[in-house]
């Protein structure tokens, strides 16, 4: 193996001490993950019946009826099982773990004897198993239930799900396969793969990592699977009104995985494959599979992602469209796709410790994860527009997937446990391992303890980020240790000092070309390290090859992109223009839902000048007025009531 | 009676000679219209076929088969008919004619014996007669029979088509009033109503005028029509993967039509019903009638309408959207809804002779509905958009609508056979008689024949319109005639001379407030009036509420509307700037698509300074590189492959 990985830091050993984050986290413990038990059991007053629970109680034999619900319904009892795994991680919870272990309880007796587990075609299509891969989300609700065992294993230590999971693992492997008489097939959502790195870590079983490279290496190879399997049913597809099992593009089986070279189809479906691909990559050191995942990489990022972070440039297929194609107002920007592509950024830091993964995931859990959720954990963006209209909203179709809202609880009801497992796990991409070297990728205030060779150590992280980029690292060992800090500076921060012990350090080496101030030495007990990262609001410009912002400017201060918002700049947002060489103003306003650094910039409002009420004029003049637009977080947005928002502002 | 109204042009009575528009007369004469013919006989290699005749013969018992085609399938035969009936008043084509004749024969033959005349019913749903008005077209089909009938008796003088019609539209009206046991239904497509005046006025017979105004005043009207048919059909509908039996707004039946405010739903269909307000208005005196249809004319021409006269701003039910919501590249703008505008604004016009509905007339004709045809004839444009980036098509499916390029043939042709009937009686909407007063509303090479209490009197018309503001009439007349002509100033028209017989005229009086100039005086044989419009290339823009032009400037010389394109600047045009205070340089170019007037703009491009790819940049600075903007008349788009295209320019 020639692939030199980082370790993934278990998330026990990292513990979250931050006034910004720690909101976030309390929210999923107290709300979010209760909310979600009351929902996945029915007992949300006028919300649609999940059922995901009693199809489980019912395969189980402990009730009576009949399944109900998507074909992917068990994929959220899996979410939820996975976030109270992490929360468990970071604190003991008696009442929480006994309501989990007797869902777990169920799940195994739900459980055939096989070791096959899915209340769909246990319930329903008894005969259909493995019959539809393209359309079913077999293997899918397996990955997630796989991910939950691996969660709950860790932040509990116990392995009866975990069990059931390697049985169901076992027996998958019996029926998918290289071997004569397996089916050469995979799943037309990807999960499975990266969930079977996990169960293989979990585990050590070499098995479950085959399997996951079978289950990427099959994709897209010739004769293409879905279309025998849609020949072998007839033709029978599961969504008439989609085109799932014949638009082989739409679930990345067009070609096969090493050789895709731009990302195309459902953009979660994309970044879910990458990640179990530079999983593949970290564990068997397939170089192949390593350019395979740098390709995908770089066409999302280079070409294909939204300022915040976002990805899917459109609601058909909630898909990718072509490079630079990034419109603001009918954008798809799926908030489950930015945790996939966080999911991803993770597992390339992983695989090379570069800072431009951290920035990407910075981007996306600054901007469109968490514009995703409301502050109450009660209400959800599935779609995260740069630009929102609302009158356009119910009268112009093309917005129709665009809520200017956030809404109660989805029919598919994907994205609120995903932040919830997302943000339960926050820990365990703060920091990493290489060597000797812990990298430092996120700064959150967090405690990390860490083994050298040595002995062990802890590094404690103060900051006041998100709103500045001064952080300081304590270090507590109990004897002298040698060890590399690795300290990203950002791709938003345009300088940065270093003081250790309060005296400046000159660094003897410029910058790494990774993106991390490296600083190797003894540390001892009580050594602080402070890195002051330059954080001014800026003026970013689009690549000149996107239509939709060309003669326009975004703000970013820090890791947070802005908007403007009809709630601070009245209406017509379309008349303002920012001033190119105004200033730009940044005060803290703590009162501001909830704390916000709202930045104000000098611009215009253009008024005609003409009293004429006429569609088309002639020889127009406008009246310039100064206005001072002032911008608060992407994230915070639609927070009071409908109105009008915007992140690229015409530039003058 | 109170409204006073003009009186329409027969056909026969205005000959077109033209520069500029016989070359689109006689292409419809002779590639248009016989082209159609094989596609409605099926004997175009690769399309589809019609089977519109074949639908008619088996109904007549002349062949054996089946119906196949669209539950709207007669009416293109309709509209062939009808355009064969103008071009048959223009010139005699006694091959036409016999062809022509044939086809009545089968028609008449068609019909059944209480008069009902309809391919579908008649063939494939027998027992099925007016149960689906809101979706199967019926009456549409009727109405486009009985504008060719009129046209076809206007044309040849011969009555078989007419009285066939006539028959059907007696029987129509045994099912259809007012009276107990008659439905009190209407068409879901309007067409009908503006058909049923036409008929009226060719017979005289008052029966079909009072039909018309009760289907109008009929819709919206509660309990609505077609939820009594939906309930009575038990829910079944025609379209199953459409709303149109339900969303009562997309053939506005959501609100009785004369107290409706805005032009809602689908534009063809409201377009439509408007023309057949204004006749019912006109013939009836109506006040009421007059009011709903100024009412939505100032909506749809005020807020709803898009600078090149196309109207729809979404494909979504092809339908308008909101106030000022006008999406250049996005939009629908079918051709048909302009042609509809057309036949609107014309109707207007005879109520009241105001040279904004000319205006409006003018910009529809000029820009969207030559945009919808090439110059061979043979290729259409159903969707006019304002904005195309080629790479989209295909790629981003909130372009699937949008063609970059003319099509062949459509599954649903109902564009290229209205072009057709349009051009064919371009002659009618040139020229309106109002008491004494003789009208031109459009500047088109011709000679009208009119009578005056003095005697027969012709006016010729020269001109080098539309390239050129410069019109001369001259008069012939046996003996001095007493009359007024009225010469319409355009909107785009910011001054003008006239001279009689050489002679500076002074007006006596300021412009008239409906926007003519008149001249009332004793008229001799070889007068000449010189009218010399103003024509500039000029700056325009869009209405403040307009988000999706602000900022942008679209450039129109005389009728036309310009456009940049990707042939004539290169790709990226959304890197180009126009200089607010630059010149507009107007070249005429003989060998450019059949000759154009090319407008060339100071403008710039932008250019990014810095050699990164980045996809985000902050601070970044832009070289500002002069250049030569060359626009082309919009209707002369995609005539030289695919390209990007703009109407609406960044204006600096």
């Amino acid at each position: 193996m020639t692939i030199q990985s980082t370790n993934i830091t278990p998330l026990s050993r990292v513990s979250i001490q931050d006034d910004f984050w720690m909101e976030y986290v309390n929210l999923v413990r107290d709300v979010v993950v209760p909310y979600q038990w009351e929902a996945l059991n029915d007992r949300i007053p006028d919300a649609e019946p999940s059922s995901a629970v009693r199809n489980f109680k019912i395969a189980a034999g402990e009730e009576q009826g009949e399944f109900y619900g998507m074909v992917f319904q068990d994929s959220d009892v899996g979410k939820w099982l996975e976030a109270v795994g992490y929360l468990l991680s970071s604190r003991p919870d008696p009442a929480l773990e006994r309501i989990a272990d007797e869902l777990i309880d169920t799940l195994a007796k739900a459980q055939r004897s096989d070791g096959y587990l899915n209340t769909y075609f246990t319930l329903k299509e008894p005969e259909g198993r493995w019959t539809n891969l393209a359309e079913c989300h077999e293997l899918y609700c397996a990955g997630h239930l796989m991910e939950a065992a691996v969660a709950y294993y860790e932040g509990t230590g116990k392995r009866k799900l975990l069990d059931v999971m390697c049985k169901y693992a076992d027996y998958i492997d019996t029926v998918f396969g290289p071997e004569p008489g397996k089916l050469k097939g995979y799943d037309g959502h990807q999960e499975v793969e990266l969930a079977l790195v996990k169960l293989y870590r979990a585990t050590g079983n070499e098995k479950y990592l085959n399997l996951s490279r079978f289950f990427l290496d099959q994709r897209g190879a010739k004769p293409n699977f879905y279309e025998i399997q849609l020949a072998q049913r007839g033709g029978k597809v599961h969504y008439p009104n989609l085109d799932i099992a014949r638009r082989l593009s739409y679930s990345q089986s067009h070609l096969p995985v090493r050789e895709q070279q731009t990302a195309e189809g459902h953009a979660v479906r994309v970044v879910y494959m990458c990640a179990g691909m530079a999983d593949i990559a970290k564990e068997t050191g397939d170089r192949g599979m390593l350019e395979a995942s740098r390709r995908l990489w770089r066409n999302i990022v280079d070409k294909r992602m939204y300022i915040t972070g976002g990805i899917g440039s459109m609601e058909h297929g909630e898909a990718f469209t072509f490079d630079y194609d990034l419109p603001n107002d009918t954008a798809y920007a799926e908030t489950c796709a930015s945790i996939g592509l966080i999911f991803f950024a993770h597992r390339m830091l992983q695989l090379e410790p570069k800072s431009e993964y951290a920035d990407v995931m910075e981007r996306a859990l600054y901007n469109t994860v968490l514009s995703g959720m409301s502050k109450d954990g009660r209400h959800f963006f599935y779609v995260n527009p740069l630009e929102v209209y609302p009158e356009a909203h119910g009268k112009n179709a093309i917005y129709n997937h665009v809520k200017p809202e956030r809404q109660g609880w989805f029919g598919c009801a994907c994205c609120p446990p995903n932040v919830a497992r997302l943000l339960g796990s926050l820990g365990k991409y703060i920091y990493s391992a290489h060597g000797n070297t812990l990298y430092t990728h996120l700064y959150i205030g967090s405690r990390i303890e860490w083994g050298t060779a040595e002995g062990p150590v802890a590094v404690e992280q103060e900051t006041r980020h998100p709103w500045s980029g001064d952080v300081r690292l304590r270090i507590s060992a109990d004897k002298p240790s040698v060890f590399e800090l690795a300290l990203r500076v950002p791709d938003w921060c345009d300088g940065y000092v270093v003081r250790i012990n309060g005296e400046a350090w000159t660094k003897t080496e410029s910058l790494d070309g990774d993106g991390y101030v490296k600083i190797a030495r003894s540390w001892t007990e009580g050594d602080t390290v402070d890195l002051d990262l330059h954080m001014s609001a800026r003026r970013m410009s689009g690549h000149p090859m996107i239509r939709q912002v060309a003669g326009k400017t975004a703000i970013q201060r820090g890791p947070f992109v802005y908007c403007l918002e009809e709630a601070d700049n009245g209406p017509h947002l379309h008349e303002v223009a920012l001033l190119k060489d105004g200033k730009l103003q940044t005060d803290f306003e703590p009162d501001l839902l909830g704390g916000l650094e709202v930045v104000t910039a000098e611009g215009v409002r253009m008024k005609r000048e003409s009293g004429d009420d006429r569609l088309y004029e002639p020889d127009v003049s406008y009246r310039v007025e100064p206005a001072a637009l002032r911008f608060i977080p992407y994230y915070a947005w639609a927070n009071r009531g409908r109105g009008e928002m915007t992140v690229w502002v015409r530039s003058l």
